[in-house]
């Protein structure tokens, strides 16, 4: 029975994400509440699949509105063994998750900084007097909700459901089609290559067109990379990790070519894992 | 006079690059109080910046930790006016100020998401079990700090003095060398063209090798990209803008010559602004 970390509690994006991949594993069983553990941070989520603890972290890579999550690259980057199993698509909604019958009474918002930002031009118009407060997730205090009248928090419907809670109004996020990518990251290489691969490479120095090198040597054999990102090597100002993901499986005869070629214009190369892509609609 | 807005309050490391600034303009005079306009978030000062109620605003766009300062990357792209000035890059050394003699009496430690990012090795060794607590500026919280002997606050050495509180221990930060790259923005070219030149582009459309042919325009001139960042277009998941820093004031002859050609092969591109680097030491 496969066993799930996120970053919890209950009721977080992460959650949905989780129970999904579950149930796509177990061909749409209802999954076991044992199998799933939560956690407060995305890397201590991450550690946990890392050292065994679980079999798989499920963890948000990349928003369309916030763009990448970069504790999940960096930790990635870092990691001796995980592999991305599956990818996930998540549509987000977010609710206003509130006792108070009127937008005049709430005092304090509560929600995960990337949660407030993707509600910013809503709650300017519609809360601009009340206080934005960050949490480490949508759900922390959801307990203050209850307790107080003029307090609000952002957070999905499920969320609203689970804790018993009424939504004031949904959805408030700025844009409508907001969705956010997770990463199955595990030890073991996934059953099946899917359909889409992720590596990250960092350059030997910095020149003139050396980020050119790595990139002709997909444009070269017509591979399309669907997304490519620059994180801080952490060395120094200037020196950077990239993150690549390409549109083909890693044992594509054109990209297993590539990924030779690029071991010679990269310093460090890294194969992140090949794996299919689930969009929950 | 130059009028200046950035990151407040008093004591935060936007204000110092602001003050490096400032003393830059004006050949090393004291500036005057009267000049600094400090605001609550990053967009709040660009828009002051943009609609005129100050000449600039000084704003972080890079850490070599933590990576891109997203606010400023979007709320440049977004802007229809504003040019960068100047780059400063400033050092950067936490301490952690509290009034309490001993790390076991801590409970609670305040600082903005970025400088608790910046610490999280230090605080997960030397503080395993004080609460950590995001705000939205370093200093947000030194009140409480002179207040609660049980509370500390991570910000810089200048912020201790000015709220004129104890530093425990210094320097915290996990890597010893780190540094924050700021913008000054402003809606005028600035009265030298500098060193460094910045960019942004959005792709026509996702096909192999879209990303490839703008790299390549600069590749084939050897003009060093010094750095690459991608930001969702918030249109969908998968389309992207790309930032790009280049070793080279926007009015090199090969410069011109490219961004010509890049007009060609970008749905939507924008020059941010050609400028010098002033490194703080």
């Amino acid at each position: 029975m496969t066993t799930v970390a996120y970053l919890g509690p209950t009721g977080t994006y992460s959650e949905i994400a989780a129970l999904q991949y579950l149930q796509l594993c177990n061909s749409n069983l209802e999954p076991n509440p044992s199998q799933m553990y939560p956690y407060s941070t995305i890397a201590k989520a991450i550690n946990a699949a890392e050292h065994g603890n679980v079999d798989v972290a499920v963890v948000p890579v990349e928003n369309s509105i916030q763009g990448g999550v970069t504790m999940t690259l960096d930790s990635l980057w870092q990691s001796e063994s995980l592999q991305i199993q599956q990818a996930i698509v998540l549509p987000i909604a977010h609710a206003l998750i509130t006792r108070s019958q009127t937008l005049e009474d709430i005092k304090v918002v509560y929600s995960h900084p990337q949660s407030l930002a993707q509600c910013q031009q809503w709650l300017e118009l519609n809360l601009p007097n009340a206080q934005q407060i960050a949490t480490d997730s949508n759900t922390d205090r959801l307990h203050s909700v209850a307790e107080d009248v003029t307090v609000a928090a952002i957070a999905s419907q499920r969320a609203a459901e689970i804790y018993n809670l009424p939504v004031l109004k949904f959805p408030i996020n700025d844009q409508p089609d907001n969705c956010t990518r997770f990463l199955v990251l595990g030890r073991t290489a996934p059953t099946t290559k899917g359909t889409h691969s992720s590596l990250a490479f960092s350059l030997k120095r910095n020149m003139p067109g050396a980020l050119v090198k790595p990139l002709l040597v997909f444009a070269d054999r017509q591979i399309n990379l669907s997304r490519i990102e620059s994180r801080p090597t952490k060395r120094s100002l200037g020196e950077y990790i990239f993150f690549i993901d390409i549109d083909a499986p890693i044992d594509n005869p054109n990209l297993s070519e590539a990924l030779h070629e690029l071991q010679s214009v990269t310093e460090n190369l890294k194969i992140l894992g090949s794996y299919g892509i689930y969009i929950v609609v």
